[in-house]
């Protein structure tokens, strides 16, 4: 496989395709104007400047567009960059999709739906949730394939939402089976449901924001009201809707996470686990992929900004 | 004005009209059943034992039935008791009410109600706002104009709810003339929504409890539901729905006071003020109407613990 | 299944064997001795005075001691008393054991014990590991295998500790199905391992208490210490010792909880969350267990002073 | 009106008087000494270096003293620059003040002194309370017209300590309306006290920094030390010496916020809640002046780092 | 020795001078009222009902009145009793005093209060801090002598205050000579200083209760303004006052331990270690006097809820 | 004595011998590989580019080797730099050691331990403790005499930790003879022992860093583990060596600050707040050291961000 951005020295050439993922306009001293890319691949960014042409190339090369890309990376303040001889905007017939140049699941998108509808369809047997849970996940089945689950931290990667959920289902497919006295039904629309409303709190896949409803209700407000919705559009009525939207609201687990309430039924606190073991399970791996055995991982941020290690046994 | 229960001292000799406001089974000591009826007026609770015909007393005596008792107040344990030589139930034609019983509000719930409805209709000018707000009152108002505004603490009595909110909007009239930068509509629609959610929260009026739904989803998510819902129905779209259920979502102020996400609106950021200023203030004046000047209350512990002082200027 | 003590009601006869679990001495306001026996079955436990032979009884009845008694369930203060008309001490012969009467894991101690050696023999591969883990369980195997895992909260019963580990095994083992980055050896190791010290932290079984060295060092320390002398005893040098001691050093997750040190490897960070896991489960199943579908328990001081809803559907 | 020096874009040209606030002595690569200015107008602050003549610049243009300048905006660093051609200090017959070039409140320093003395005057009936009230802002009455209430945040201009007093004073009078059992007189002369001991815990109005005493006891202290001292000097004892001094004590509302004590009448309880009313309103009118409706503020430090969004309806 | 009340059992016969600490006026069953009395002496408290000539008792008997009783020692809910057959008021000429039957200081008033004094007259030098701290100290003379340290926990007993302040000046001057960099003089007058507003703060010595101004000011802030208002008086001024007000108001340590500023010199950094080190040991020195070796105490409310072990080596 | 190399102002020439602190490799502009050195002596260190001759320099000026330096002193980026002219490798032969271009403690590491060794044999007692503490600080004499205390903050600096341990042991032997209830043998041994581990946790005396045991087990475990080995190793059994182990384990205070279990006995107690006081005067006394009186010191990061004041009394 062809080495990625990341992966390039200083003094190396690099040659290839980038996806335009941010656009600056900056001063220089000399008072004249010049941009600041940040392009990217799916080993990660880089910035490149461009001094001349400068209204050129704000038309050219938009947010989201893909160039292909010429020049040798340097170093400036200690960050690399990447001064580029040559760069032009890549056509839609070349078939570079920007998908080939974003980090991605290791499943595909339609794959993890399809296991998602296999357990509503197989695994839950309470007709009243099955129906919700179906609603409310066709309602968002072309953006659930492909949205992040977070802008940073776990799962902040294509796919990455229904990847989180999909491994939450197994995690709850195991626990069902050590702990019988779970509610399968519930557990497993609560997993399905619990992140949902992420498609309505970010605005686009592509450099992560959160979108003017996302900040104003948050994720959490808006799955509890889609399922209310749902319900009442399906005409259910009954203790399985307050449960669903119980599962939802709860699964931060704390108030001060932003639970506006605590989890009293066991398969909310629960959800609320397995949601934390599978980010947490994700933000390790991604850390400790490209470290060596022996070695230490940059501190974590939302780790509580601990440095891990990897064993060398 | 005749004295209250609460106010009869031990050794008194106690007639009256009280409410029956719990109902409860023991065993004694000779293995006979008894009952400890919770009975009150405006003016507090005390408990009485009954001790014979057990079985004719729970019937005779059900939770928000009313008796007439004579008896005389002793002390057991360090709590006063009722010691009632005579009780029986009080009909229906004998004109003595649960709102006779029971701490109300010093304004009807009727007066309570007119107000909000005139500030809808007089003050809110946005056709969006006034049409939701409007809309959510009258679907709840029945018991908007009865329920109180928590089961302990702050404005706990008949029409607390409507008092409550009706405090709060003068508050809010008096801040949108120092302050012109905030916006009417939103700050007043927010002030009558905020605590509506409240009346799905709590069982019924007397004896306080949380409903199945209040401590499953509590009544912030509940409110904010109501919005949507009412937006639905009447066609509204539009960032008036998005702010409204901004309001009520964050009116706790913080995360860790119930809210899932924090106030961005200015309006928001003082709707959570008043609704606090309104909280304590009605909490102080009930706790110092009873103290001599010169004197501390209580310790009152949803102040903190604090126990307060009535300065004898 | 014969009723147990916890389930009889006032007034009604109990007859049966009860074991002694603690012998409290006091004095009647008549200035006599007397003692008040705290009694137990697997159901739980009941409070019984003795008023006369004082000193006889205290003979007769020690802790841990088996009694048959013969008696009427009072009430007194709000609590259920055995107000016994009969009580003689059991004598070995009779075929009744401790064990009988204390609540204990749903699986024998033995065969616990032996699907953690079979994981020791079998899912282990590093031979240093291996060792370690090994010689500890057998230094202590025979309290490991009747020792409860907590004095009160979760897994508070006869072979609680075996019960809490074998759990824990089937946790890791399907986490390492999920997440294959996972050392299965330092997992497996540290599942086994992780509350060993709870042997030397408390004093005994019935009516566990705090040992001496379990108050002033911790059981963290001491496993920690015993994993230590059992490298040196062994001659084993290496990453594994240091691995295998931070592991159990850092179980419970934050130093505020009593680890000395955060996990910093993979391996200790889902250990600690396998842990919690699996004692909220233990907590929810025991409480839930007795509560009809569509109540609330009591309140978990364990579970944050939560009161968990058990579904009706 | 003139566009202020914030409002200039990089390589735009800049004429005009600004306040030296600033002056720091740098040394370049070169070894030659050189000087950075921090300059301002009503708009805000810009950075402008001194090349040449350092010494001589140190003596024509010293802090508080105002110079006319002549330049272009330039960017270094990412932040802007003014690049000077020309500066020559101004001579006060040049009829330029320092008051024309600090933000300052919206109204004068000496109509809002005018209002608290008619507050003290005329609404507040208790003779001992009005006397030290009054002696006390007789004692600070020049700087109390011209000092800031923060040296950021809320009210961090010319005369804005005077501002905010004045606009609590409307609240209180609103609230007192409301609320007829709370005190005037405790609360309007605690309004009018209550930060008076900033006067001295800031050095001076420009570049505002903390005095040694401001330091050491803060302002909290000092001021209640003030009234204490000015009622000895009146012969003035009673209860309203210590009710004036626990007002001012207590009105940071909490311990970790500063207060010795909490507050323990109502009175002080309504000051701490108006005080930080007040305090966030000035703080958000000026956060979302510049905002265009639809758009959020920065985030705001001292608003828990919240970014505030202006409704654009 | 003659034992003292709290080392009585239950069933032994007491005869002896005890002090009225409380009087509370209750009503039994019968409807008739009743006293119980509060009675003390060096060894701790017990109750003792009265019955009978409840008026008179009242009259005879009141607090810090001193009595001589004759009865035995009863157990009612878990609590000693003393059932008195006798007891009468004793006469000022059967000398004996409170002092007699309080628990003291195991130094006299008098011998700590000469230590201070030749504290202030021998190590200070500085003339400004020495007359500031003679000044206030001599004031309060009197009651500086017997004052507790604290209303509960550690140095609650008579003198208290004063042994408090000698055990601390003993730690100042072994840590000046060990930390030279230390001043003397305002380390010394820290100590000396720092809780004499406690005077102030209580409203006598015998069952201590906060004073009207203890509650509404503090110790704190009366200390710090005595020392303002001595300096006044003196004609004082310059860097020391602020110095010595700074000490005091700084010496618990932190804003939410009630000090209204940190410490910010080396010397107010001190003060609170060694105010903390004293505290804690008089605390612990108290707890385990009557521990055996080998054993525990009861849990201590003010060292955090631990229960302290006396090694038996 | 020698100007040291922190106090040279800019412009100032520069010569002679500095410690190589760190050593690393950058890329300039025009791609060519530089060395950024940090070199240092007992006043502080500075930055110093190596732009020619990278390779040579990388093997002639290692971490830890000396250099004799010629250069001036330039600033860059607001940071100070040593432009040098000329630097040489230093030979052994020149009799330059890394101990004279360290901050070291007042007093040698050999005066130190002597000190220790003479505690050990002369003021504890009891054998036990004797022996186990003489063993431990046998086998770790050679670094104990060398380390520092810590790796920034307090008592950072060559022979800190034995520093430390002697500053510490003058405070027990006064607080011994102010309290003469607490255990001399448990206190000294305490104090002698409690960072012992600390050698295990740093990597090397320059530059330190934490070792792979220090960051997995902590300092805290590590000594008691040494200390139950040694018992073991030296065949002594009893309370004396759960004592020890207590103390170490519980020095750190609170669970939060790293000690796995709270104080419970006196001696541990005070041996925490030795601790504290002997880290915190060192802390102040190295930053307020280069402040003229009058002054304020920077920030102190240990010390909660607060900075300090140097009194001119």
């Amino acid at each position: 496989m062809k080495k990625g951005i990341a992966n390039y020295g200083v003094g190396e050439n690099f040659q290839g395709f980038l996806l335009v993922k941010k656009v600056q306009k900056g001063i220089a001293r000399n008072n004249n104007e010049f941009l600041t890319l940040t392009l990217g691949d799916k080993s990660g960014d880089i910035e490149s400047k461009v001094w001349d042409n400068v209204e050129q190339a704000l038309a050219y090369y938009p947010v989201e567009s893909i160039v292909e890309v010429q020049g040798v990376i340097t170093e400036f303040q200690g960050k690399k960059q990447l001064n580029s001889n040559f760069m032009r905007a890549v056509t839609e017939d070349e078939h570079v999709t920007v998908a080939d140049l974003l980090q991605s699941a290791p499943v595909s998108g339609n794959d993890l739906l399809e296991k998602v509808y296999e357990v509503i369809n197989t695994d839950i047997q309470n007709d009243k949730i099955k129906a919700i849970t179906k609603d409310v996940v066709q309602k968002f089945e072309g953006d659930f394939k492909v949205y992040p689950a977070a802008s940073k931290n776990h799962h902040a990667y294509v796919s990455g939402l229904a990847y989180h959920t999909v491994g939450m289902l197994r995690i709850a497919e195991s626990f069902c089976s050590i702990y019988p006295e779970l509610n399968k039904d519930l557990l497993f629309a609560g997993v399905i449901l619990h992140d949902v409303g992420k498609i309505r709190e970010y605005e686009r896949i592509v450099n992560t924001e959160y979108s003017f409803e996302g900040k104003l209700l948050g994720h959490i407000s808006m799955i509890s009201e889609e399922i209310g919705m749902s319900a009442q559009s399906l005409g259910i009525i009954g203790e399985e809707v307050t449960l669903l939207q119980h599962l939802v609201l709860s699964h931060h687990g704390k108030l001060e996470w932003g639970s506006p309430v605590q989890p009293i039924i066991m398969e909310a606190e629960i959800l609320h686990l397995i949601d934390m073991v599978d980010a947490k399970m994700d933000t390790l791996r991604t850390a400790l992929r490209d470290v060596q055995p022996g070695s230490f991982t940059e501190r974590l941020y939302s780790m509580g900004n601990r440095s891990f290690y990897k064993p060398s046994i």
